[in-house]
C-alpha cells in the first residue's frame, strides 16, 4: 500500500524543492499556515495586493486561496490570482471557509470554485453548501460528517472537473471517478484554530511536487494527519498540540515508520 | 461563595452549548482569541466584511468588537454588527483598545460605547478615557491602576446602561449598582500580546450562556485569570505561558478545585 | 569586546524604559513581533490607519515599517508615518520584505528607503534588490548569502545616509563607513515564520534607547540571535523553538554569561 501511495517519496521531493507557495488566506490562519509550510519544508509567502498578485503567482509553484476573512478587495485579488494560475498551468487549491454561513460567502465560494481549482478542500458543511445543499454550518465549523458528504463530493468533483477533499474523522478525496479515504488525524486538532486552513496550505505544497492532484491531496491529508497524531500523543491540550504539530511536521520522516492509511473506496 | 457565583456551572453550560461567537477583532489578537475560545469550548468566527456582518451576527450567540487595529471600513462594519446585535437581542462586548492614545481611537470607542454594548472590557486607562478623563495611556498599555478607575467605571456603567469591566491586578466589574472584585491572573500575562483581547472574546462566550452580563463578565475574568495562574506556575517565560494558558483553558475543571475569588465590594 | 559593544547595558536601558514601539507591519508577523517586543521588555502597538498613524508616531519612541503584506492604503500610511517620524526626530526602521519579487514591492521599498530611515534591515536578496541588482529572491526568502551583499550594503548605506543590516549566517551592519559583523543565531530560525520581521521590531526597540543606529542595530542582531541560540538548544523543531525564543528573550540577562560576538570588519 505504501508503494502505491508514496506519500514519503512526495515529502522528500517537497523538501528538496522547497516550493514557493503563494497564499491568499485569512488573517487568523496566516501565522499557523506559514509556520506549517516552513516546518514541512516549503517556502510560503502571503501576498494579496491586486497590484502584485498576478506577478507573484507567476514566480510561485502553487497558489492557495482561502476565503476565511474575505472582503471585496481580497476577493478581487483571489479571482485575478486564480485566473492567472490557471493560465500559467500553476496548480491552485481553494478553501471555501464557512460557505453556507452567509449569502456573500456562498456566492464567493461558488464563483471561485468555477475558476478551475486543482483541489477544493473543505469540511462536510462547506462541501455540501458548495454543491447546493442548504444548512449544516455553524459559523466556520461543520455540523455534518464527512461520510455524509463523500457522495456529494464525487458529484461536485465531476461537475467542476477538479479534485474535492472533504475532511472529518475520516477524510475523503475524489476526482469524481476514484475516491480515496484517509484515516489520520486526532479530534483535539479541531480545538486549535485554522488547522484546516494550514492543511489546505500543505496541500498547495504537495501540488507543487506531485502532478496528480488526487494524490497530492491525499498525501497532504495523510502526512498532516499523521503529524497531528504524533503531536496529540503527549499533548496536554490544544496549546501543546499546536507546538508539537509544528515540530512533528519538521521531523516527520520515514524513520517514524508509521503506516500511511490511504485506501481506495 | 462558589454557590453564589457559579462560574463552574456557567463553564459547563458554555462547553455544552459550544456557542458561535462572532468576533470583529484586531489582527494581532485573532490567533490567540480564536485559540482561547476553542480551548475553552466555544466556536469562534472572525468575520468583518460589511457584505456579511449583519447576516453573520444573526446566526451567532454573541458578538465581540475590538478596535485594536481599526480603520474606516472595519469601524463601519463594527457599527452595523453592533446595531444588528442590539436589534436581535444578541449580547455584545466592546474592547476599546488604546482609547485615549489618538483622537480617532477615542472618537470611535465613544461612538461604539453608545451603541448599547452588554459589556465594555478595558484597562484602567481605556475606561478613564471613555469616561472623559485625559491621559494615562501608553499606546495600548495602561499607566493607571484598576483601583483608581473602579469609581469611574461605576459612573460610566450607570451612564451607558451597561456593564463595565476594568482589568488590572484586581479586576472590577460593575453594572453601576453592584460592583464585583475578581482576584485572579498573573503579572506575566501582560508580557503576552492580546491576552486582554482574548479575555474579551471569552467574555463574549460567557454572555452567550449567562443571561446576567455582570455575572458573565465576572466568570470570564475569574476563569481566564485562574487559567493564567495555572499556566504561569511552571512557565519559564511568556512563550511557555501562552502555550500553557491554552492547555489550561481546555482542561480547566472543577477538579482543579480552586477557589473562585469573586466578591462584592 | 563586550566593553566596546555594550549590548547588555542597552538591554537594561530598554527594560527600564519599556519604550512604546509603533509597528506598521505585515499580518503574518504581527503576533510574533508583538510577543517578541513584550518578551524583551518593550511596549508594542500595531496601528496602521491613515486617520491616526501620525498622531500615534508622535507618542512613540520608535517606528517600525514592514512591507510584508503591503497594499495601497497601508503604503500610504507607512509613508505618512515615516515622514512624521523624521520630522519629529523619532528613529524608524524599514523592513523591505520580498523586495525584488514584484515590481510593486520593489518600487514601494525603494520609495520608503528614500524617506530617511534610521536603519534598513533585510536579507541579502532584499538588500541587493534595493541597491538595484536584479534577481536572487524566492518570494520572501533569500537565495543569496549575506557575505555577498555586505559590500553592496555599505554602498547603499552611504548613498541613503542610513544604517543597513543584512542578515544571514553572519549578519553585517554598516553605516557606510564602519561595518560590524555579528555572529549569532541558528539555522532553524529560518523555519519559523516572521522571525526576521520580529528582529526588525526588536531593532526598533533598541533604536529607542541607543542613540547610535549602528550600535542599536548590532545589539538587536546579537541579542535576538543569542536568544535564538538558547532557544534552539533543546528545541525539537520550529514549534518548540518559537516558544523557547519568547522565553529566552524574557529571561535573557548577563547571568546567561554568553559572549556577545560583534566585531568590526
Amino acid at each position: 500500500m505504501s508503494e502505491r501511495y508514496d506519500a514519503w517519496g512526495a515529502l522528500e521531493r517537497l523538501r528538496q524543492a522547497g516550493p514557493l507557495v503563494h497564499c491568499i488566506t485569512n488573517y487568523v490562519a496566516m501565522d499557523v499556515t506559514a509556520n506549517a509550510l516552513l516546518a514541512i519544508g516549503a517556502s510560503p509567502a502571503m501576498v494579496h495586493a491586486g497590484d502584485e498578485v498576478e506577478e507573484f503567482v507567476s514566480i510561485s509553484s502553487a497558489l492557495v486561496v482561502n476565503i476565511g476573512t474575505l472582503s471585496a478587495p481580497w476577493v478581487a485579488a483571489m479571482e485575478r490570482a486564480a485566473d492567472r494560475a490557471v493560465a500559467l498551468g500553476t496548480p491552485w487549491v481553494l478553501d471555501p471557509v464557512g460557505t453556507g454561513a452567509t449569502a456573500y460567502r456562498t456566492r464567493t465560494a461558488r464563483d471561485l470554485s468555477g475558476r478551475k481549482p486543482s483541489v477544493i478542500r473543505g469540511n462536510a458543511s462547506e462541501i455540501l453548501s458548495l454543491a447546493g445543499e442548504v444548512g449544516g454550518t455553524k459559523g466556520v465549523d461543520s455540523t455534518r460528517g464527512a461520510d455524509e458528504a463523500s457522495g456529494v463530493a464525487r458529484e461536485l468533483a465531476r461537475g467542476l472537473g477538479c479534485v474535492v477533499a472533504v475532511t472529518g474523522a475520516t477524510d475523503y478525496v475524489t476526482d469524481g471517478t476514484r475516491t480515496l479515504a484517509v484515516e489520520h488525524g486526532h479530534p483535539m486538532m479541531t480545538r486549535v484554530t485554522a488547522l484546516g486552513c494550514a492543511l489546505t496550505g500543505i496541500t498547495g505544497a504537495f501540488l507543487a511536487v506531485e502532478p496528480e492532484p488526487l494524490l497530492a491531496s491525499a498525501y497532504a491529508l495523510a502526512l498532516f494527519g499523521l503529524a497531528g497524531e504524533l503531536a496529540a500523543s503527549g499533548a496536554i491540550g490544544p496549546g501543546t498540540l499546536r507546538v508539537r504539530l509544528m515540530d512533528a511536521l519538521h521531523v516527520l520522516d520515514t524513520v517514524t515508520d508509521r503506516e500511511i492509511r490511504i485506501r481506495e473506496v
